[in-house]
């Protein structure tokens, strides 16, 4: 027998712990739709069902439908792989933008290349900290903010940490794209500081509820995405946008085991995700 | 505060636990690319990169790329939603497959309403316990082929697990469509009766190493889809495709907490995937 | 020789006689270009530049760029097949719509059905006709209307012609979607009797210099489309929209060679054109 | 009034001559449906029909289907934009390809500046010249073939002319896409030499019955282009690919109106076509 005796009964053990009596599984994923919000930058979202049941029958009464989806890879809550941005040409590491991308796909860095997650998750709820509803359009999350969100909540950001990051933005998403944008309001989120906050307590990826992670200034559009510079490029930190943290917030679920398992795209510059908080289920 | 005390340390020992000193996770996932394997009944996935470093530079020297992709959603590793099969014009729970796609997209059963899983998974590695290098073209794995192997291998299938049955056909999958998509030679998987043997030990959900679950007889291309039939439109058990089972199958990993996050794309009968085993890190 | 000489020398003087001394060519087609104008019904006109110059370069120096466009068929200046609407279930000549669509695609009336046109066409300005600069939005243009304008421009609608209706509608292309669709506003353009009356004339297409072709009332958008019923379905008379008829009125061109070769698409509804309307240079 | 009387009647008789006792069309443009023969370094043709007859039927009856496609703009019978060709990094008139590509979409050349063609066209029918049924597969067509061909069927290759050249490789592409495009046989077609004949006569544009216009030699593919660069980068000669030319020179048909109306979709590197040939119907 090539079984490995140890590991089986380690494994049986580790799963009974971590399946319990159960788990609470939050999903941070927002749902694909045509016309669902998202960055007027990238190819829409469109999604067609050109087989339908009834076009071909099998002998035995037997049919299936089937579908079309053409969409960008930053739109509906996705992760950025470090392909996605370069400054004055170059990315992560030093590598150069147009080197990787010549012959039209990312020879380096692209969204195969990012591991899956699973990790301990943190949600910073920020508002909620900051004693509001939610963060004012255009509003920059300090530092200060961080760590005092952190604290009241009686979390510890460590190294290998995600970090998702609330600004109650989210509540926005079901109002249409002009207003989750935010290209006229301005967009809460973190500036270059609070990426280097990130970066400086070593977290493996950092998320929000927003569509560009980092805080929009009103009227300034994309226009500079510093945190974005900080994280992809200089430190090495994924980005993942257009999360759903409502109900993980809602739920008071501060500490989690966080999971992503991006698309392997090959040679792209993110992929749509859905990502997962679980708990364990709290008997009373 | 509205920060309960005793779930937040209930979950960070539960997370201790599910971390441990490590763990190992498996990608069961294979790579999107153009030209991959894909049955030719569904649109081909193809990856552009419409905007490249350099097109647009921000004031501070940032730029990005950005990626376009078309696919239909059973290519690559997927998992079907119970909108993908009728039988005699009936999906899952008697739903009229006609009302259910009249407008263009599925308005019951879409890859929406597919639930993470977070669950036990076992692992029927059959050609192993068959003393094979790999099952025949075309050969059906039977119910008794099912409960050699899980037995050979010391496990038990439950009510609830993920059970993924590695046929070893996987290994054709680098060598190109023709081979692997098997219209001529076959492909080897479960029938009618393997399915059977499936939803009578209440699984949740089923996936192979092959791009179509089942078994293909010579020739017989997709004429006939059993198994199909059986899981999908019979018994409500989620079938997941084209998965990379080769690494779980050599580190003789047969349970495992397998976690799989589809994309919740609205309407749709399938979405890709990058389903992962997870095990914890065993020290020597 | 099995060349037909008398063939030769006829073909000959004719295009002695088509091309004279020299034609002028107005291209009634607007350009296709992202975020162009077009229903929200129908997918978006989407271009990108995958492989770029440089991406390959071939031993002596030579590189090619190419490009993936996207796009529905009734976008941009574009003709309707017959097969694009039915009426209680029937296309055409009685054709079952529900049997032709089967499968994903027309097996009947689709676009490549439609034969490259060669017609004598004839404009009719109607806001000239009538001392306006544009019709009002939502304008319903009557039979007395047509009638009008035919004979204050002294050009006769003969059997076969290409008959095109400039609202003046088509100004609007570039004031972008809003405006030119005219969801709120209503559009103008001919009703049912307007169909009938180019039915009556025994014409072989009618074009417009609207989005819709015919008349949409004020905040009605596409809640009904008799002239479509009338003139697609009744009558067997294509539809051409999107045109741009602005040069053609200036010059007031009202009679010319209408020329139009939409592409084969097979089983599609519609194929995107860009139709001409030639005359001959006139010399002072 | 402002029509211009003398305008009108001059129209009227030039129509009169034009269109005579009829015209007879010849259609040079191939269909285009899934799976049709197509260089596989483009993105593939792809038609779906996401909207129904019945999805959505409006109060008095009526209802609509409509398409999705997408594709390379090199696929089916097409033309070549002057931006689609560059050598040593320069196009047309000595324009910087980076410079033209920088954004994604080309700046200069691109398929909305090709004007329609309203021109005297030349069929130049080789095999037919040389005693053949078709050229041999990878054979060049010299300038002396060209010649002796137009001589023999008695026509003259004029400064202006859009000239069509068969190899009679057409015959292929109803065989599929592995044969029509020739990768490991070698396609006829003219080369360096040939190309410098046609740019010596001055002609507008030339075509030809196969994939890439010019000869490629056996098993060599695409890795070099000479003609390509002489007409688009040195010449400025549009090329016409993948025509049907068949019907044409069954019909002994040399010299005729060439008519042709590309798409105008801006920044592209080239269109597809539906090209037509117009002669005047013969009376025996």
């Amino acid at each position: 027998m090539t079984v490995n005796e140890a590991t089986r009964v380690s494994t049986a053990t580790w799963l009974d712990s971590a399946l319990g009596s159960g788990v609470r599984v939050f999903d941070l994923g927002r749902p694909l739709y045509r016309g669902m919000p998202q960055s007027p930058n990238h190819p829409p979202y469109w999604h067609t069902l050109p087989r339908r049941h009834g076009d071909m029958v099998r002998a035995d009464g037997g049919s299936a439908a089937a579908d079309h989806i053409s969409l960008g890879t930053h739109v509906g809550t996705h992760i950025d792989a470090f392909s996605h941005v370069s400054h004055n040409g170059l990315m992560l590491g030093g590598v150069s933008a147009a080197d990787a991308q010549r012959g039209g796909t990312m020879s380096s860095l692209g969204a195969e290349t990012i591991k899956p997650m699973f990790h301990r998750g943190v949600l910073l709820d920020v508002p909620r900290a900051l004693g509001l509803e939610e963060c004012e359009p255009g509003y920059e999350i300090t530092p200060d903010d961080l760590s005092r969100t952190a604290e009241s909540q009686g979390v510890e950001v460590r190294q290998g940490d995600v970090v998702l990051i609330r600004s109650g933005w989210g509540k926005n998403f079901d109002k249409g794209n002009e207003v989750y944008t935010g290209h006229d309001s301005g967009v809460p989120g973190v500036g270059e500081a609070g990426a280097y906050w990130l970066a400086g307590h070593g977290v493996h990826a950092a998320g929000a509820d927003t569509i560009a992670f980092e805080r929009l200034a009103p009227g300034a559009g994309h226009s500079l995405l510093p945190a974005h510079r900080v994280l992809l490029v200089e430190t090495g930190i994924h980005i993942i946008e257009t999360m759903d943290l409502e109900e993980l917030a809602s739920a008071g679920a501060h500490q989690f085991l966080f999971v992503l398992s991006p698309l392997k795209l090959v040679g792209a510059t993110g992929s749509p995700v859905r990502p997962l908080a679980v708990v364990p289920e709290v008997t009373p």
